[in-house]
């Protein structure tokens, strides 16, 4: 637990100390009404039972709930309170924050008891949202945002405001809809705030405001979403009908994922891993890659196994195995690593791809021939001073050290933009099925050209 | 360029024609009106000159600085413009959007001429968020927010509020301040709105609403922000006067820079690469790891070269040095990216780093069980099919191919939890120190005992 707060650190202990107050119910509510929900929720959590209920009873449910969409491990404390408790808090929570919270609960009838209990709006909301697949934009929005109609004064839309208010906290966009309850545009609150009495509405909605439909594939989208930096953005049905909004926290939340699991795919985890998550559960999600890769390994080390009879001859060409192998594998990662968030962030041009091949080929070259000068040099002067070996021998195996190490990032680097370019057009997830091949495949080249160029200079011209 | 819109792909060739046409200036601004400002500065950075200049005086100076934000390379743009024009966008548009691309501007007498020609306030403004180091909150926030006194009626309030979102679009909190002139709290723009006319505003006023410092860290200070889940947070100086305030839209850019950060410095990228720097500027941004790595490498290789004598003898383990290294570079980087992740996230104390130490090595294990079961399978199969081997001489080989990867994987997972966990208790940044040394740690702890098996059991024992 983080326990840094943007409150001078005095709020914990002032919330604790009017929680553990003896005076009357009202006056407690009344001095929380003065700290934020996340500060109150932060002391929730360290509790007594007995605490709780006096909490409880004295936010009231609506504030209660508020407080409690923010604790971390909302889904089991819910599992440890009268069904009727918790329904009765989820039902008051926004609906998004009440699914996440429902789809932590491992025993279904349990679930399905809660939702049953939540009343028929909440439920309703519930259900809608879970009955979007987890990466679509239905399953992300929240049911908590502000509709009117079109045909409105602009004193009826500011009253129909207030009212809504009531029971939905996003306000800062208010969108609208036609007679016929399809989506019509959107209403800056600065806007309708600022507007007249004679003001006619239709001239501050903004018809062609952004909006999403619910079976839309959240990665897709979401670089889009951002470009738009609104507070909110409505969400359609088939039906063209508002049936929720996804707010700038649930950006904030979709954003963190995304990149998320960029960072461990790259990593080469399947999946992020949660906190406190079993052992065996950690190591079996991390197995798949590593199989795949020993398996793949297995491939590199039947080639290294033809070159035996050279390594036989000149067993000192071994050490620098690794040193070569090693650095194709660090510019391919580069290469992957960079062609992965291109990929991610933009639609980019056949055209485009073939140039940005080209310059990933040109920067492993570059490096490949800066490296490769001062693996030359570098190597000569181990040979000489610390194995013993003339000039000439030394000289000669560290160049074929340094011409190795500069073709192999030179290939490393192509292939790692390549392969990724090539498995996104294929429709397979780059990020997951790039880094073995690019991994293999770059220790295949660099395995072959060392030992290569060992076998055709080094034998027959020097020894 | 992403071309995709989240508002039917209509409203380009919609927002052209407007502009094309032959309306009266007012016209095309009252139909513009109806277009969001992203899909207007999509189809703004298309136009000639003379389209641009027609859109600049149909919209007024307002709404197209609005637009002009959205320009993804709106300081080229900027500099392509009469100084003058250029000034006035800038001190129209929101201070922290006008700093970003004032900073791009390379020539610094454009930049100081255009910040004096801003008028007062807008430059002010910039020059107060310049002031801030790159990392920090002041850096970050925009001055855009409403600010009022604590003493007025909720009619006063209203009126204010009214007043002040001609010039600001943040509204959906408003600041409040004491006579003083110090914070004094936040006011959810919802209550204020719902509020009745006798209502006391103190009553609506939360005083311990979170707030933030000038000279914060972002990195130190985002998971906090995020746990909020505001619309924005006020920003205040060293005198509690409120300066600025930090938007939901600069969390999800502070978010998406700090995850960018981590994935970059995990691939071995010094920096985030921009999309169209130049080739070799790139290459020198990759280089300091590769050289450090290409040093740490000549270390390893040095190990190696021990062990020349044994490679002589029995050439074919060379053949499984590659997949010994690289499954531990594959383990060592999966246990590197999990442990970054919950430095990053979390304060955790020291105790709970040496679980989480012991979970890592763990896993490690319990891996390296697994795979080094596989590799002895399959190794002996290789050897016996493929390369004529004896089943005893194989099945030699192979578990001393079999145990070393498995303790060099349990290693692998212990050293990709402790070094970054050392480095961050130095205050040394993680991400970027630990790749290196993980690398080299565990390649020699693979080859020493991997060779170091081999010497023991199949030099002595076998042949």
């Amino acid at each position: 637990m983080n326990n840094e707060k943007l409150t001078d650190n005095v709020s914990y202990d002032n919330i604790l100390e009017i929680i553990r107050s003896d005076l009357p119910l009202i006056e407690i509510r009344h001095r929380l009404d003065d700290f934020h929900d996340r500060d109150i929720a932060d002391v929730l959590q360290d509790l007594n039972d007995e605490e709780r209920e006096e909490l409880f009873k004295a936010l009231g449910i609506e504030r209660f709930s508020d407080v409690f969409s923010y604790l971390e491990d909302g889904a089991e404390e819910i599992q440890h309170m009268p069904l009727a408790d918790a329904a009765e808090i989820l039902a008051n929570m926004d609906s998004d924050d009440a699914v996440d919270i429902l789809d932590k609960i491992e025993d279904s009838s349990v679930r399905e008891k809660l939702v049953a209990m939540m009343g028929d709006k909440a439920s309703k909301n519930v259900k809608l949202i879970s009955s979007y697949e987890e990466d679509t934009i239905g399953n992300m929005m929240t049911t908590n945002y502000i509709l009117i109609q079109n045909d409105l004064s602009v004193k009826a839309a500011m009253r129909q405001l207030i009212s809504q208010a009531e029971d939905n906290d996003n306000v800062s966009t208010i969108y609208v809809k036609d007679k016929d309850g399809k989506y019509y545009g959107a209403i800056d609150l600065r806007n309708l705030i600022r507007a007249r009495e004679n003001t006619v509405l239709e001239s501050i909605i903004q018809c062609n405001y952004p909006f999403l439909r619910v079976d839309e594939n959240i990665t897709e989208c979401i670089e889009d979403i951002k470009d738009y930096s609104e507070d909110s953005i409505p969400v359609l049905n088939q039906k063209d009908e508002i049936v929720g909004v996804i707010t700038a926290q649930d950006v904030i939340e979709a954003v963190d994922d995304e990149m998320s699991e960029d960072y461990a795919k790259l990593a080469g985890l399947t999946a992020e891993e949660e906190d406190h998550q079993p052992i065996f559960k950690s190591a079996m999600q991390r197995l798949p890659w590593l199989i795949l890769l020993l398996f793949l390994g297995m491939g590199v080390s039947g080639v290294v196994g033809i070159f035996e009879k050279i390594v036989m001859k000149l067993a000192i060409i071994v050490s620098f195995q690794s040193l070569v192998l090693d650095m194709a594998g660090n510019v391919g990662t580069q290469s992957l690593a960079v062609t992965i968030r291109i990929l991610m962030d933009k639609d980019i041009s056949g055209k485009e791809k073939l140039l940005f091949m080209l310059k990933e080929l040109e920067i492993g070259a570059i490096n490949g021939l800066i490296l490769g000068g001062m693996a030359l040099f570098a190597v000569t002067v181990y040979l000489c001073l610390f194995k013993g070996y003339l000039f000439a021998a030394a000289a000669s195996i560290a160049a074929c050290v340094g011409i190795s190490l500069c073709i192999a990032m030179l290939v490393s680097g192509l292939i790692g933009a390549l392969i990724p370019i090539f498995f996104d057009k294929i429709h397979v997830d780059p990020a997951v099925a790039s880094g073995p091949l690019i991994t293999t495949i770059n220790d295949l080249v660099a395995v072959i050209t060392y030992y290569g160029l060992a076998a055709i200079f080094l034998l027959e011209h020097v020894f």
